[in-house]
């Protein structure tokens, strides 16, 4: 949480806040994206507080000026930070898992493997806590959450109508696939009691198994 | 989340911070359970970096040094959040379930339906995500959730115990009706292709299918 962004230029101190805008952006050719990922690291760190200009600006050694060069304002910032989140945690999440399999039941193997794939998938988890806590209060953020949660629960649903549950049950188990996921990516120290690949063994066969 | 905490004292300007522990103790009876309600509430509010002595002092409009009356440090007063937090929310919980039925069957109804009681229970599911954002990034934190999630689901797992599952499988199915209950409580966006009460009476009845 404390590895440094990495930047461009050289390391120097920062010039004065009030510098003109264009001139500091001149000497600062950092991307957008390095401002997001600064702030999603902020973000993880210490919370939706403290992701301000003033602060990301010190944190990347650059003047604030040169931030207006690439953000309207604090809240173009914080909406670019979510949309790139639900864009690389969402869209490519679900894109990827289509092409892998075409098998459903292979598919729900997938998505219950999804919280522990390596490091990756810590850092996800992370970066997602800290969104659903900040969209407690924000309803910006309430509506990105939303909105990606109602798309992976929509994808998860077509796997259960592949395997011919009809569209109610199938969202139904799609929920409870996909609370497994999310729960299971923030209990990391439930795992003393039962070894995950019990429980998700057990998991893969209840959540195909019909009513009775 | 910006309701004030009662105070029992009449409002007045705080004092220096400099003033003697003692003395401003003596003008400002508040009890621990203050602080430790008012650090709660900015917990939730803005996040764990912003519980801080000065904060907390001005938000109760009383002086630093009474603070150090009730508490050795900060370190002290997180502590006493994360014990109240723990006592009131596992202990008070099990103890209640166990004393309200003797059905298992009912007993898996009640614990479907904790995240949907009303406002005590949003209050509730707010407390505890900040807390889970917290734990994320603190030890002492990370400890008590993790020994507050073992305690409900070997709560839960003596349920599907009653109701004739061998140990391990009992523990799976603790797991995943948790599972549905934490994600529940964070995801109340997502009722809109599927009513909760739908989804309940589905968990309800596949939670206690046997494997095939």
């Amino acid at each position: 949480m404390t590895a440094d962004v990495a930047l461009p230029t050289p390391r120097r101190r920062p010039t004065k806040a009030k510098a003109a805008p264009v001139e500091a952006t001149a000497r600062t050719p950092l991307t957008p994206e390095t401002w997001i990922d600064a702030a999603t690291d902020v973000l993880v760190s210490h919370g939706i507080d403290s992701v301000r200009v003033d602060v990301l600006a010190k944190r990347l050694q650059v003047t604030r000026g040169s931030f207006y060069w690439h953000f309207k304002d604090r809240n173009d910032l914080l909406a670019q930070v979510l949309q790139t989140w639900r864009r690389k945690s969402t869209e490519e999440l679900t894109r990827r898992l289509e092409t892998a399999h075409t098998d459903p039941a292979e598919q729900v193997r997938d998505v219950l493997s999804l919280p522990f794939r390596g490091r990756s998938a810590v850092r996800a988890a992370q970066i997602e806590l800290a969104l659903r806590d900040w969209a407690r209060r924000d309803p910006v953020a309430r509506q990105v959450m939303d909105e990606s949660d109602a798309s992976r629960l929509a994808y998860i649903s077509q796997i259960f109508s592949s395997l011919g549950f009809g569209v109610l049950e199938a969202r139904s188990r799609a929920f409870l696939l996909y609370s497994h996921v999310v729960a299971a990516s923030q209990m990391t120290g439930a795992e003393a009691a039962l070894p995950r690949e019990e429980r998700n063994r057990f998991v893969e066969q209840l959540i195909q198994t019909p009513l009775r």
